[in-house]
């Protein structure tokens, strides 16, 4: 007897690479603008928190990250940032949202083997276009019966989105490389919620925990997980 | 017996104000932005030019506006533009997109009406975050059996919704602002439609055509127009 009924899947980090791409904006970002800054200024620590401080009203995504970029600049150079370094930021911004989407290894032939077993939705968040043009050219849009772009990842939501599609938390399993939004809301809805974890986590992302669940090495070790 | 099953309502400009805000954030850019521009420049008409180059990429909504403003004030100005300036630009989407959501007159007994006798859905576009903040604080989310927050209204979109809640087409109602998102496209996959204009209409928004519908002068006709 099959475990679950359907299988969610995460895409930014577990289906393809996302984190290396902001860990390399803000590393372009500390070289942009570290020449106009203070000695003594921590000037990564400053872009994390003004995304930190921005989180609630910007929300996820590369546009609220340039938003932020732009603003932390000005600030943090106490408005010493010449216009051309901004032009870049945005720039870079506009890169990050059309760079094509480089899928994690085996992700095509591992949802190719669990689709056929399971009824798959793929529950993500972040900006509505940068993510609905990537589940677009990934080329992987046809596994899914449902695409969830979701504002948050809490348990209201995905309770949402089940409910929606008349599945019980029960039958439903969570893969993602994400304990803050993949794994722990699902676990406390009643789901059950596997983390197949990224070599780069998201400052914001970290969580601190005590719940017991299965971790694996890379998405390639699913299907065996999940008895096919 | 009933011309319809279900009613979808557009929300920026239907049941609530937004262009006023968008239309406010372009003269105060033009303000901001004029003192630093060669004479002969044409400030507004650039900005929506790029705000058009940039909509594949960015999309709808305050953060795109956003991005897109910043942009337009160093290109037109040839870096000219301080970054005291930018810094009020970026503030300019912060206060947009945290403003108290204004409705429009009577939008909640209107619902409240033909809540008795239709199911109702919203279907928006825009920014992910704005959107969820102004249907949640609007007061207005209980009189909806469902939010959709599209990435574009065209027909496909307006299908897949509609498939997704087992809603035959020619049941189907829409009310909006705007022909070329709300109207068109509905009557396009076989639905009806209904015409409610705002005073004002985003340029990017505007668009020929010979169709005919039905146009209401307010949303308070909505009710006798579908005879209660």
């Amino acid at each position: 007897m099959k475990p679950f009924d359907v299988i969610g899947l995460d895409a930014d980090d577990t289906l393809w690479h996302s984190e290396d791409s902001f860990h390399a904006g803000e590393m372009k970002f500390v070289e942009l603008v570290s020449p106009y800054v203070s000695e003594g200024i921590d000037v990564k620590a400053a872009l994390t928190a003004v995304e930190r401080k921005n989180l609630h009203t910007f929300g996820y995504g590369v546009k609220a990250f340039g938003l932020s970029a732009v603003e932390a600049a000005i600030t943090i150079s106490e408005g010493r940032v010449p216009t051309s370094v901004i032009g870049q930021l945005v720039e870079m911004i506009r890169a990050t949202l059309t760079e094509p989407v480089r899928l994690l290894p085996h992700v095509p032939e591992v949802l190719a083997e669990i689709g056929r077993h399971y009824r798959l939705v793929l529950i993500t968040k972040g900006d509505l276009i940068h993510q609905t043009f990537k589940v677009e050219t990934s080329g992987l849009a046809h596994h899914f019966e449902h695409v969830e772009i979701l504002l948050e990842k809490d348990p209201r939501a995905y309770q949402r989105v089940l409910d929606d599609r008349g599945i019980d938390p029960t039958t439903f399993c969570m893969v993602g490389n994400s304990v803050r939004s993949d794994i722990l809301p699902v676990m406390a809805i009643g789901g059950t919620a596997v983390h197949v974890p990224y070599p780069l986590l998201w400052e914001l992302e970290h969580v601190d925990h005590d719940e017991h669940f299965a971790e694996l090495g890379s998405i390639t070790e699913l299907p065996a997980w999940l008895g096919l």
